[in-house]
């Protein structure tokens, strides 16, 4: 299994509303967790951390994925009275039913590719911290060779939209599943590329797409993780 | 900045007693934490993951690090009243004051490598849990170009005890820093190889290795996070 991730801000703006993070499974796998909270900058970051941390910590207890996101959901309702929201995905590798749990609190679609079929869930799905008893769409799929989930945060879905060219995210993973066989990196990489393109290199949103890729397992039993940090802060601070 | 961790199990164990996780800090940057519980297996994860959880919810609050392994010190010594320890590492972008705050508690040593200099951190330092009032040690360095840090779990330091051949870490460091200009991923796997041959290919131990590095910022302004995931296990089941 390989995961990448493709993640950049808003144009000029330095803190991302979006937040992703991973988590080890008490029962064996891994969960990633990603939330988009409302608006950008540091308000929007200050929510969707929360969220994370929120059902990252019963994640770890054990908690099933959908008890936890409607537990983030009702905490962030009970903390803002319905006026902030926050989109959800999580995708759960579970070593003990062989299969993938896929959470969905996110008007944003997802897809689910094996091969030349491409599914694109896209039923009706709420944001968490709109009202009480939020449900969260689950999705369960058997981890097979060639599975390829891709699922993001809807700084995809409107780029573009500025100039009245949106991006039509189905088409373009299509295109790109069609000609070659992508790493999870060079396709998250390629629709968040496009995404910024379409937004004139100065994206209007937030943007984090999220690619998870079943590959047979060749070469050795090492898990392997690499992060690049770009420290623009930093650079401006020396 | 450019992460990188290679991670495998104890020969025929199908959980690791190491936990690394990596949580975004509140005011900017991030954290990579990583424990390791006594003994292997079942035990030594959930100590671990204990430890883990407790740090990255005390450091997404605002707490500061060396705050937060005391912190998981005392929990986990009230818990198990000294009876179970665990290692800890945290290695801490704080963008603010532009510095890696690298926090140990492991009498395993860690590097700090710029260009031809590698300087070995090896103050005696104990592991969480053993008594009250645990310090940690706390080196914090400017993030510059060339920076690396290097840290990892005591199976790297007994990788090869078993056939009286020893792993010399800082030597196995200096000879492939000299040679080439390796990537953080490189660098790790390199380290981690050397200690599963030494093995004789059934690590004595759960052995992780964490590498950071700060290089000229080069290329576009995203974030990626990439991680493999070997599914022994669902292998297994299918």
């Amino acid at each position: 299994m390989q995961i990448a991730v493709a993640k950049v801000n808003k144009y000029a703006v330095s803190e991302s509303g979006d937040t992703l993070e991973v988590v080890e499974r008490p029962n064996g796998g891994l969960s990633v967790v990603l939330a988009d909270g409302q608006s950008s900058g540091r308000g929007a970051k200050a929510i969707s951390l929360m969220v994370v941390r929120k059902v990252i910590g019963l994640l770890a207890e054990g908690v099933r994925d959908g008890a936890a996101a409607r537990a983030a959901s009702d905490a962030l309702f009970t903390d803002k009275q319905g006026k902030v929201i926050s989109t959800l995905n999580i995708a759960s590798v579970d070593l003990r039913s062989g299969t993938l749990v896929l959470t969905r609190n996110n008007p944003a679609p997802m897809f689910i590719c094996r091969g030349e079929q491409i599914d694109i869930l896209k039923e009706e799905s709420i944001p968490l911290g709109t009202s009480r008893n939020i449900r969260p769409l689950i999705t369960e799929v058997a981890i097979e060779p060639g599975l390829i989930i891709v699922m993001y945060t809807d700084g995809l879905v409107h780029a573009g939209k500025r100039r009245g060219m949106p991006m039509d995210v189905g088409a373009m993973l299509r295109s790109v599943l069609e000609d070659q066989d992508p790493t999870p990196q060079e396709l998250a990489d390629t629709l968040l590329a496009q995404a910024v393109s379409l937004d004139d290199n100065r994206p209007a949103d937030d943007i984090s797409v999220l690619v998870l890729k079943v590959t047979p397992l060749s070469g050795d039993n090492v898990r392997r993780m690499a992060v690049r940090l770009p420290l623009d802060g930093v650079a401006r601070l020396s």
